[in-house]
């Protein structure tokens, strides 16, 4: 059964009540529920990280590697403006990786300085977009 | 049941000859296949539309809207560095439009002027990325 | 009698319905009636063309030129952010041309690349703008 | 009948004489008596303002909301470059306003701080712009 | 008793009227009340000066140097964009100077270039900012 | 009672003996003791917090919300250059928000990336600026 | 016997007439001509192909794959601007290509968006130029 | 006799006062002196005119030409950094034009606004550039 | 005998395993071996520390300070690209700094935010480098 | 018979040892040797100059206005990234220039400060490219 | 009896004959003697060196020191654009300089790399110039 | 026994003497004797090169590859800002190389043009980086 990782970064926690007009108004814990759910559907293993320190990020990242986690989904969220330390350590542990996000970026003229570390980038629509991320880890895992 | 339209824009119809390094070597045809078993799986009626006339990919898109359907896919190909009439018209129909490229733009420094219309944007993984653009059109059509 | 041609560029034809909170609610077929009676009024005789197709307009200047046409009055449309191909077609057959767009550029943040081609410009204030460009070219017709 | 106010900014009052071969050779006299005819044509009432010194037009602004202008046309000439606080009181009186330029921008590089205040901007031909501002100003007026 | 000198420039002499939405309700004659009863529960000698003329404010500054004044509190208004010159007189003078402004100008896209001169900055909270850029005035007027 | 927490960013702890000549010799010890003293005048609850970590204060802004914390004053220190996660924090609890700096950051090319979640800025003057934060941050609360 | 196709992009049909102070009197029949001469004299097939639509251009190219052209010559013409796509499509084909301009891009500021597809480039001077992007052309397919 | 006009910009009268570790310590009466003792010896009429209002030199400026000034000189002092509205009125009137400022801007990243209107610049060494500046005026004058 | 601390910023302790192509194979524990047979030889002190959170490198260089340490090397690793706070604190304590990177800069576009608090920077050649850092620092220390 | 100077500016004597994977194995004899037997062919006078210094370039190019040489080709090697002194020199002559390339700069990023001296710019294919850039240069000489 | 060294940069030996509409038809030879004029009616020793090598006028200027020098003057033509060594080498010997350039470099969007290395920059009128820029030298060299 | 080829650019002979408050008080001669000694206690071959011609130093590194020297060193001095030819004569020879310089370039905004051609790069601390320079062409040299 395969390994999957999904960390979500600084603020995420708080999803659904932080400007639920741009995030949407799905919880942390109904959008974790919801990623559970897809991976019993689909058949493999989830586990969820959530942290506001980027050390931390990294630390998990390595400790994945250890571990042998196939693949890597993160919503990098208050990472994701300067995260290049981050990113460093996704190529470093050279396991595939998905980045995730929210929203639509191209409308908000945002750039994710962790996104070229990725094999797939999903922006949006909404949570759904969680499942598509988990959905091409799993593609890139079976690989 | 749903009507999606997936438009491939300026070279695109060449795929897997064209520079299979970057863009891998599945042939548009059998990524159609790949692509018309996916909405037979989901329940889904699907369109597809290959033009390297940036005028006709408008055109196509204004009777799209005529014709009611539902969501529209695309990967805009050569129409990603300018397209920004293209963006305009998606932008006017008001139809939910997913945008999907084979590569990971952030790791070859292209920007796409239409993906601000979009609703998501999936950014590989491969050919793969087109089920998930078909997934996540399906899903804005069905909100 | 004075021949003014007025080419509408791309996503034109859908005036009134697409974003009418940017571009008002005024159809192209209301548009184009209002025109024609200005015409009348003053007195030139209009021809009115509506393309999706960057070359299209091109072959259209051209044969403009081969007709006689004394003015030339265009709303670029989606033709106006990269219509440098338009703009060299404008300058190589020398007719007087006035550039018009229903809104103030200056408000949002676009640039016209075929603006420099032109003897005037003429930005809004919405479709009234159009019997403005048509006075001016009219006037740069009788010079 | 419609109060509109024409303002003409640094540099104006030698129209004719500055830079014909840029600005043409007729001067400022004889462009007022034009716009003063054309008032009369119209039936509106016109008062014309020239200064070159910005606080001066920036006071007539206010003076001119005191007394019910109904709309404002304005060469801002060379309060261009740098005349925000000028735009500021354009938009803080919230009266009607067009912008109009004896030439057309797009050919010489130069970018007004002011027309985003405007409702519409006119840029050239000559001095026939005027009038067609005053048409812009009128219909804004009536409105 | 330590003079203080308040110059409010280009525009502010219609606060409350202009983009309320933007600026707040206050108006310049209630402010200019909350200011004086500040300056006599703290005890200090208050001078306003309006001037929609950068000249006038220029000049005001020479004269407050000769004057004695302690110092200088100032919401440039519409002279924030380019009125360097002023900020050369600040600087000149060498009397301590207090920039306020109304608004938090990182949210606005705002550039101020007089800011440079100032020994402190109040950004805001609307007008209360003009008692908490007195109260610097003072402590630096006392240092 | 209100309760203001006042956070202090990286390197802040040194203050008094780093870089003196830009941030003065006053220590942290002994500004905390003022602000305390003046939480006393004034009449409300403070709490003051150290932190070299930005994911620490992230922790504690949003614990600071469940506490029912009525304002937040922070001077980011180090986490001004690159501290966009930390906006974001604050965006989301939506807990006004006071941001300070010792020094006048117009003469010293510092963009501050947290400054846009505030609704005032103080810069300067040197430590009697934290004072003003903390009466722009109770008028905050008590509005 | 090698195969050359010539392709020349939009406003070349008007050549001789369109600025000829830029771009000289030759006319597009003439130069036409001049290298059906060089064609006969070197001993190479030579297509030409004129065109306004960047679309048609793209069609042409992956026909001139089908048909086993042998190197592919082309003035972009008013496609210079913008055509990537078209360069996708050189880049797709992978046919010998050589770039010709009639006139030294360096001295007019403009950018190809093309010419990173080309094995060589040849700017000027004049019609001439032609000749010897045929010359180099037929060198590429030789080798 | 040949007749200059010296205009001294924003900030000017104060020299001597105003930052004398950039100016110098010569005061503005004591530099006009230097100035009147270089025009008798050097045999020419010299007018000195000091202003701190934009619009006032620009006035002033028109004048001259009316009262056939054969040269002019200025240090635009504070107006140098946007009195681009200066330099069309000195491009409007054509009267030659030199410019001078007491210090080498290339050693403090200053641009003029101005200085692209004028015949000569000098850029130092302090106040021994104004004589400069009037003997280049005299050898325009003159020519 | 001077002190010296080198510190290994985010993802140095999977040195050897993380892209060798680009850092090479030596591991993290190998380069700490030879890093304290260099500080036998030439008999200095010397403490290792690796972290992944920037927050916890400032704290150590203020404990640093505290403890007396002579001189500091440190390989920012992934705290290059947005370690200003970091570089602060170096700048605080005001003990000498040596940065060292393993790779030539200038060759792979990346800019150090913290090389500028140093008295030296060594960028490579490889974990040599890291000896050359250790002697520039010892150097340093006994100045 | 018409005499062309070909010049070769820094690093080309060795070609075909430097970084031939860029610029081939043809050495600078060699290639010398292909443009003296198409000088033979042509019937033109050829003489071949090399330099690494940018001075005696100018020289030459000095030397050769005066010996009458008809035509210039340069492949100025080293000097292309700041040689505007060299540029000049071509420009002051006013002897037809013709600058090649053995590479395609659009491929490579790099920007000739001379090429704007030129006549016409051959970029590549390769050391063919010398005998086309002689081409052109004897096509200007006849003119 | 002060020494002045006036050193003339690349291409200008051939002043009069280069582009005469830009640097006027007053030959070096000319200029020579009228500077040497200058130099016996002020009293002052003049030596003159004319070199295209950057490295010569480098060289030159230690020389200078050597032979104590009072004052340099130079016209650095061709150096202008990079001429950064040239400035370091000025600024190394502590040698009074004027920098003076035939032309307004403001109308020609020219930057000198060295200027910030001068006392005090002339820029024209003409040949008039060197007389302006050998008095500013002698007035250095005098203090 | 290594051949180590020191090359020092141009005003570095003035060292010592050229503004000593950045370069320090060590002489080029006693820095030259610094180096002859570590050469003689490492036991490797140093000659030392001077020269201020950009032209000299790529002759000398082209009869450095001839006469088999194992590594080269360089300072360049005023090569730094433009010494791209140098840099390409450095990438050609494919000699080791490293660069050094006696300040940190990221304090002072200096980019050298040189610095990409480098196996290493040594900033400071001062003339005793040029050891460490030597150190690490020896290693270089003997890999």
């Amino acid at each position: 059964m395969k390994k999957i990782l999904f960390i979500h970064g600084a603020n995420l926690q708080y999803l659904g009540k932080r400007q639920p007009e741009i995030y949407g108004r799905t919880t942390a814990a109904e959008a974790d529920q919801m990623c559970k759910e897809h991976a019993q559907e689909r058949g493999f293993d989830l586990e969820i990280f959530y942290t506001n320190h980027e050390g931390e990020a990294i630390d998990k990242i390595y400790q994945a590697k250890e571990l042998g986690v196939h693949a890597l989904v993160m919503n990098p969220g208050g990472f994701t403006y300067s995260g290049r330390a981050l990113a460093d350590a996704v190529l470093g542990v050279q396991i595939p990786y998905v980045e995730v996000h929210l929203t639509n970026h191209y409308q908000r003229n945002i750039h994710s300085e962790i996104a070229h570390a990725a094999q797939a980038v999903i922006l949006g629509p909404g949570v759904f977009g969680y499942l598509l991320a988990l959905d091409a880890a799993l593609h890139l895992a079976e690989k």
